[in-house]
């Protein structure tokens, strides 16, 4: 046994498809963004432009939730030093439990570590509790929520992505009396289109099914006070659990779920990733308490945002440049290519201090690889000329094809 | 399909068990620990002494870790926005990977958002790229350890806790083709014992295996450097991954491990767990940053915990009371009941203001229910003397049996 030139194959087989990940490394630069300075491959730092950020409302650097996390910091210091149940239950904790129980109109809410986890530790343990459970799951579902699917071990029926009558096929097909969860997301993040919530729900209610969301590109940003896509078609009293991230538009760290306070006893008391871990710092949770709160009476962000967005999309279209139909606020350009995408990206990055990491599989299916801009409300339309302007070169230079 | 009916039983299990677990909500005072504020059940906050903390040397407090918090939060803001790949790889994670390779002497560091998460995902990934491979795992591994072992879909095979004559039974009568990882923990944190680390390197040597030590509870706290056991035993190059927390000693949050930079390559590349999470906030990095390079030369901290450790033992076991045999800085007293457990654990709260979960099930077996005392260097030899008091008292109190 080889181990190394195991490991050297698993390596090789990376760059020899054209993916093997470079990280930029960067550092933001506090109330200037999206400016930051980068690191790799130059003497010193560079300044250059993030376009690809999921801070997507610049949260992470407003003056109030910063300062919440000073205060934090030195009320109670670094680290809460222990898991949930063991002295790592800190007041800002509970109370940031239940401003996102609020948020999302459910009694309950539990805190994770990150999104990740709480797609894994949530799915993998509400299929273990409820006996003979299916899972049936959107084909575009993110990587967590299958981690939770497959390490629950119950049985896994996927549909078409968004894609209610082969949803309901699959429903019909199967044995009225088994328990049943609906897994999907609200904003699929590498295209950008929304999910038909309402008519999942109705498949649900015909087949009393739990429903699962997976809100972690829409809470901050839709909704009149945040709550996600559930909020803005008012549909959250329908879904079963609303599972959310901090950082994203919170611009923190973490995740969370919100559910009947039933559920949310199960999965606390059940579930290995939720209890045998570290629980956040108070200094996150303190910064999110701040975003939440902020968020859930400020539109300003939110309606910058879908203006950043909208220009970027009229802009790369105008152009020629292949932009995919998203109807959110994330703007992808199709490559179909990872050599080609990572060039691209290079050259962005070299020439224009333009900071957009080409996506790759396993992030999206190989042959839709592609750059995935974030326009927030910092990013002025003249950023946005310019940038459009650096893909026509770019385009042209590498004799890549734009629309008439 | 009554969804409720089956929560509700998952409940009552718990509560018929005598182990639902009650969080206890504290805040701790930032620069007087193990002084805390305690909110469960009172008006207003009530001060406490927190006697279970896994923040075992205070760094979480020290000024040092706070000063560069605050400098990182001013610099570049709350969260890191993306993931490793996308946006979330600042400066500050790259010099903390450098920092851990070198506290390892291995020439490669990899961050995870927690502990739990490094060790799922490294175990889960390092399997699946190893065709055919048998983990033996000791029996007394940790939940995320045995986590990633059951999602790795690989053979285990389990040997009784730290028994070299059991594993090297094992690994003989496996097939010498296959590939094999040994997996097990430095410092059993429940217990306090510790792992004979060389013995079951000779044993990975001559089955030809690869090594994984879990040193949560050891890094910062043992070794010159704060390098963890396998620092202190010399063995450190002899290990093929060490997996640590940035949440403990470190007083922070988060998660990595330390190898050869091929197989940090690997991880890095393959692992979802790693990939698909927004990374570590640069204000936790950077606060760590500062703690790992405060403890590589300063043991002030680590001779102050040993001290406290060893005075609490010694008080324990002249008072009668049934303290576990530990080795190390962490100190258990056998109550052996989930009820009682809970009972005395209640009354050190609320009558004199001392907080020490009881452990139960499943983090320790079941009929082994404990408290779990974490002295450190904060603790000081009258709140020990006081704290051994309390304890005969209640003892008494309950007709629980004192040794002579």
């Amino acid at each position: 046994m080889n181990y190394d030139q195991i490991f050297d194959q698993a390596i090789d087989r990376l760059h020899s498809e054209g993916r093997y990940r470079v990280f930029i490394d960067i550092l933001r630069n506090k109330g200037a963004y999206p400016n930051a300075r980068c690191f790799a491959g130059h003497n010193g730092p560079k300044p250059i432009t993030v376009w690809c950020s999921n801070d997507y409302l610049a949260m992470g650097q407003h003056p109030t939730v910063i300062s919440a996390m000073e205060e934090a910091l030195h009320d109670v210091g670094a680290g809460s030093g222990g898991t949930r149940n063991i002295g790592g239950n800190t007041h800002y904790h509970v109370d940031l439990e239940r401003e996102l129980a609020d948020l999302h109109g459910k009694d309950g809410a539990l805190l994770f570590t990150s999104g990740y986890v709480s797609n894994d530790a949530t799915l993998s343990t509400l299929a273990k509790i409820l006996p003979g459970c299916v899972i049936f799951s959107d084909e575009l579902n993110h990587a967590s929520m299958i981690a939770g699917i497959r390490n629950s071990g119950a049985e896994k029926k996927v549909f078409r992505h968004n894609d209610v009558a082969h949803l309901e096929e699959l429903l019909a097909e199967t044995d009225p009396a088994l328990p049943k969860l609906i897994a999907f997301e609200s904003v699929y993040s590498m295209d950008g289109d929304v999910a038909p919530i309402h008519a999942i729900c109705d498949l649900a209610d015909k087949y009393n099914a739990l429903t699962y969301i997976d809100e972690v590109h829409a809470v901050g940003m839709y909704g009149a006070r945040g709550g996600g896509i559930s909020e803005r078609d008012e549909a959250a009293s329908r879904i079963t659990i609303i599972e959310g991230t901090l950082g994203k538009a919170f611009g923190v760290m973490g995740g969370y779920i919100a559910a009947d306070s039933k559920i949310i006893d199960v999965i606390r008391s059940y579930a290995p990733g939720f209890i045998f871990t570290t629980s956040l710092s108070p200094v996150l949770v303190a910064g999110v308490l701040a975003s939440v709160r902020h968020l859930k009476q400020s539109s300003i962000e939110r309606e910058g945002q879908q203006a950043a967005a909208a220009f970027l999309k009229r802009s790369f279209a105008e152009a020629g440049l292949p932009v995919m139909p998203s109807t959110t606020h994330i703007v992808p350009l199709m490559v179909g290519d990872p050599v080609r995408a990572k060039q691209i990206s290079d050259i962005l990055l070299a020439e224009y201090g333009v900071y957009v990491q080409p996506i790759n599989f396993p992030t999206v299916p190989r042959g839709t690889e592609r750059l995935r801009f974030t326009p927030g409300p910092a990013h002025t339309e003249a950023m946005m000329q310019e940038l459009t302007e650096a893909l026509v070169e770019i385009w042209e230079r590498l004799e890549l094809k734009l629309a008439a």
